[in-house]
């Protein structure tokens, strides 16, 4: 059991070692940061060369120091902190913020001081944040142990955790000019100890925090991150920016399944899993985060616009429908009340157009019929600059109706600059999130609805099957004939789907031209044919298929056709045979699929079948094993999944069975690390209730 | 022919009427800029009261007025409107500004003086700019003929054109911020006569305008649009905005490619054929404006990045991506020039890190190292507050070299608000583009690659055949059974196509079931069966195809079956028979379709063909007649054009042919208005140079 970072957040005392009377080196910086930052604790410096810094003597080690410190603050020389840990251990200071660089960023000498320091600390029961971090800021407490030049640094409501310092350090500047604040921030560093899922975990439970924004560039440990994800997101939006995507390294390519797969595929998984939002830009990021923390969660999806001209109106339209979201339908009752109050030649009809000469009147009344309106459930408000009226009187106007009349979510579009100045400057006082244009507005107001959904929903439940047979499915890969880093045969692979119930179109091998005549004669016309062998993976790329085979004849002949192209095609690989497949009933086929994601494990592909799979990219991934969300996010995004009801002259199939293969296969490779690769393409969804049969499967095992 | 905008631009005198003396009233403004804006031209004021404003004598008519007048701006009630222009013909105003609304946009009687005011215009060749409109701005003259509140209008580089006013008012307002200056900007309003074309056409021609931005609601004429958008972006960047996307309309929904075309794909087809840039966002729109007005054409699209820090690094390596540009393998020389001169644990991989403690001379020795890597085709510096030095003495040391040194276009990201002002405003003076985030730098880096994409490519040579037959279709046309708006038969269908010399699957209509059997020995056996009624579209969707019929007994037993099917479905509907076709051969399948769009005329779909298309939506539009460029561009971005050249089992097929087939479409549609939709579904593309074969046809005609 890991101890909580509450000495990291909220510690008795504080020694920070490193303090510089230097002006021109940071730790003269973090030293004036800590004595100023108005933190109601004890604060020590610490430097060999000892003195006198903003009032505080300087000690010359730790041990002078009397009085109960919890947490450190180094900021020396890499050389120096292990010593200094030892120092820290012997007074009892058990967290420890290492905020110098020249650790495992600096190559492989920092990296093995960096295993040291971490080896001593997990010893004595130390935490370490850092190292290369510039540490943490909480507006509340408050404390401030970065060496940031930023001065005058407000309470705010939004968390931020950041794998980059630079990027703290720019957007906790960049947050002034826009006018939102921080409750809690944390710059992570190299993260030796303390991780991004730690510190979602802790931030999750802080009550000044009503938004929590992740700037990411991985995560150590993907399931725990998700899971703490998932508790979070159940009390707070939480909104990342996964950063890295290019970096997707090595791909399997073995399979459909590996090709498509890959580690922004399993970010994007995972994140909804986690209910956490996915930005695609640092400034959504925060223009959500404003958004999300200061408005309660809509009813629906259901927008009203006011606006005093056109042309921002319809650019709202395009926004609103882009986003998730949609144009309210007004009541006759608000339109009738907003005919009587507004000029002849006004739109009552949303975005409700109250022409340029809209008095602050105006909007304040029309603002009030737009929340008495049953069919609005969120609000936007535009003000290009009124050609008549400051745009400030407008906003005094309105601002008590929207903080006091109303729990429907608002958002105000003062457009301009200098000219809404005063009109910005109000709304930010009063944690009314506010936009230039109509563009961004949209955008978080359809993050607050996401956020709404993903709080009603239940996303913890994984769906297990109990009439799964694990111990035959280790009794088959235990037998000495399977390959360690291969894919298995067609047998095994049919074996290992049948232990867990997932049907399978059953095969025999022949191994000559009699067994074959032999075994489609006892199963009867019309028959497949298959080449048989482990090396050859996309058999009918090489026409190692045939189908429709319908005679004794022709079965002859096809066999020795596939026996030749194979000894010809693959010279130098065992062939098992030719399997004998009856031929599958018709019905929809569809590609189900699963890979071991070296974050997150288990993930499982849904998608349109066939071979031209990577072209056609219908698919779907999720986290394995699956909840019900899962599942009906895999159907519903892709084409294959929309037409499991029918479509023009293809009939509706079985979706409950193909629902239970996917659960049945997601379950196999949560069971089995060690199969890496599976993929059942295709797989036949039948009309009716007449389930599934898995056509052609393939299970590749990895050690 | 019509009459050059110049006077409204660049008039030789001007008169304003409807100047007040009443702060209050938008007559006062519009004065008040008239008077203060340095036009070196004469101003006159007229207003029945009379007085003075500004010094200058307000005139009771126009009449009352010596000396050269162009230009007359009227700010009255619409209903002295006619009048008044009555008046400016008398004293030959050949150019006429209405800034009033009481128009088109306030219902039937506003839109009836509307009309009689451009009945006269057109009468007397007077031009007309509005009405409803806010006027224009032009920084070099300088004229502002606006009542906008603006002040300290400074010259600049970017035009605008808008449909709102609104959006005008706050666009101007919001540069100021922003940094960024107008050559001229354009409020058109509601259009009576000068329209987005044609002032898209002046400013195309005007050397002080390096990019044309518009805020568009549509266009008035689109060919013409398109036209003149083909001339002025091969001398200058045009980015739009078009919004509306969700008023559609009516939609054809009788065919697939009629559900798939819409306003908004035509539009996207109209700006790709123009050369026009087009955005999602306005914020977008001047991101992109300002790095192409003041960039040079990159020569490629590899992109050197210089950070001090990595997190904003690896966020600029995803957007470098996303946005079709790549990063830049930096040269060994470079690399080792940059480990010579930064610190050892600096990354001399691009994104060049530096570390934090870059100093200005590294910045500017490292950015000199980028720009001689002749791998480096674009350039962006990053810099997010530096802990250790001002950011200003950075910009200080790397301006000159950006300025000087290169021809490369090279943005600059200070991140952050008050600690990099100066740095900021440094940049802006010296028309250096600079973002916020690295995500908008790269966004407009890649409008810029875009461009310069544009500016080499040829996209006004439309492709047209010699061997197509019009007056063989416009004899078919004429025949008394052709419907005036509804299908043709299948037969009239091949006919046409035919005339075009678009390979058609032969096929024959049998009445009874004698003359199937006939038909089919004839032409030989496996044969489709196909119910032949032009009211039943979808044929397939109701099992009105039956295919690889085999024997005589099939094809008696297919007969009655599609009658009895036919009859049941569509009892009252005319059956001509049934269609014998043999089976075509072995091929891709492909959908080539073609619709009329409201706006842009001739529209061509390319895609994956069969049932599923609305599904699949692996399609693409282009303008007809079609250029290489339209081709290149369906053909590359849908699978169906991707896998033309084969993918795994699926051999390459006739390109060319295919090509051939969509350049005759796409001629058919343009020579034939009233053929409003096509759709060959599927058109087979054979193997290695064996053609193309129109399948199933359909031809709608409508009035």
């Amino acid at each position: 059991m890991k101890k909580s970072l509450k000495s990291f957040f909220n510690p008795k005392g504080i020694v920070f070692v490193g303090a510089s009377k230097n002006q021109n080196k940071l730790g003269y910086g973090l030293a004036k940061n800590l004595a100023k930052c108005d933190y109601p604790g004890e604060i020590h410096f610490v430097n060999p060369s000892g003195g006198e810094l903003f009032g505080k003597k300087i000690e010359k080690t730790i041990s002078d120091i009397s009085g109960n410190i919890e947490l450190a603050i180094l900021l020396i020389s890499s050389r120096f902190v292990l010593d200094t840990l030892l120092e820290c251990k012997e007074n009892g200071i058990k967290s420890v913020i290492i905020a110098s660089g020249g650790f495992k960023e600096v190559g492989m000498e920092g990296a093995l001081i960096e295993k040291k320091c971490l080896d001593f600390a997990q010893k004595y029961n130390i935490r370490l944040m850092g190292p290369n971090c510039i540490g943490l800021i909480d507006s509340h407490l408050p404390l401030n142990t970065t060496f940031l030049q930023e001065t005058n640094i407000k309470k705010g409501s939004i968390g931020f955790i950041s794998h980059s310092g630079a990027i703290c350090a720019a957007i906790l500047n960049w947050s002034q000019g826009q006018g939102f604040n921080f409750s809690k921030l944390v710059s992570l560093g190299n993260q030796a100890d303390v991780n991004e899922t730690d510190v979602l975990d802790y931030i999750g439970a802080d009550r000044s925090t009503k938004t929590i924004c992740m700037y990411l560039e991985g995560v150590a440990d993907g399931r725990h991150f998700v899971n703490t994800g998932i508790k979070v997101t159940k009390t707070k939006p939480v909104i990342a920016l996964k950063v890295g995507r290019s970096e997707s390294g090595q791909k399997a390519v073995e399979s459909h399944t590996g090709a498509l797969a890959g580690q922004d595929i399993a970010f994007d998984a995972a994140f909804r899993r986690a209910g956490i939002l996915r930005v695609e830009t640092t400034e959504e990021m925060f223009n959500w985060a404003k958004t999300l923390a200061y408005c309660k969660n809509p009813n629906g999806n259901k927008v009203g616009v006011l606006t005093n001209a056109g042309g921002p109106g319809v650019t709202s339209v395009d926004a609103i429908e882009k986003n998730g979201l949609e144009l309210s339908k007004l009541s006759d009752n608000t339109k009738s009340e907003l005919k009587n109050s507004l000029p002849g030649s006004a739109s009552v009809e949303n975005p409700v157009d109250m022409l340029a000469s809209a008095s602050p009147e105006e909007y304040a009344r029309s603002l009030t019929l737009l929340y008495t309106d049953p069919n609005v459930d969120l609000v936007m408000v535009i003000l290009p600059p009124p050609p008549m009226f400051p745009a400030i009187k407008i906003i005094e106007e309105i601002l008590p109706i929207i903080k006091l009349k109303s729990k429907k979510p608002t958002v105000v579009v003062p457009m301009g600059d200098s000219q809404i100045k005063d009109a910005v400057n109000m709304l930010r006082e009063n944690n009314i999130p506010e936009f230039r244009f109509p563009e961004n507005a949209a955008s978080s107001l359809g993050a607050l609805y996401s956020y709404s959904k993903i709080m009603r929903k239940d996303n913890s439940q994984v769906i297990l099957k109990d009439d799964v047979y694990k111990s035959k499915v280790e009794k088959i890969l235990k037998k000495p004939d399977i390959p360690q880093n291969d894919f298995v045969s067609d047998d095994v692979a049919h074996q290992i789907l049948e232990a867990y119930n997932i049907p399978v179109l059953k095969m025999q091998l022949s191994k000559t031209v009699e067994d074959a005549v032999e075994i489609a004669e006892r199963i009867g016309y019309p028959v497949a044919l298959k080449i048989s062998a482990t090396k050859i993976q996309h058999k009918s790329d090489i026409g190692g298929v045939l189908l429709n085979i319908k005679t004794q004849d022709e079965v002859i002949e096809g066999f020795k056709k596939l026996i030749k192209l194979a000894k010809q095609k693959y010279p130098n690989s065992d062939i098992d045979g030719i399997h004998i497949q009856k031929m599958a009933d018709k019905g929809q086929e569809v590609i189900l699929g699963a890979v071991q994601d070296p974050q997150f494990g288990p993930l499982v592909m849904f998608g349109s079948g066939g071979t031209e799979i990577e072209g056609l990219e219908d698919i779907e991934f999720s986290l394995g094993p699956l909840t019900q969300e899962d599942i009906n996010f895999m159907l519903s995004e892709t084409w294959a999944g929309k037409k499991l009801k029918g479509f023009r002259n293809i009939p509706p199939v079985d979706r409950d069975a193909l629902e239970d293969s996917m659960i049945r296969l997601a379950q196999l490779v949560k069971d089995f690390p060690q199969i890496s690769e599976v993929e059942i393409n295709p797989l036949n969804v039948f009309e009716g209730s007449k389930g599934v049969i898995a056509v052609d499967v393939r299970i590749k095992i990895s050690e």
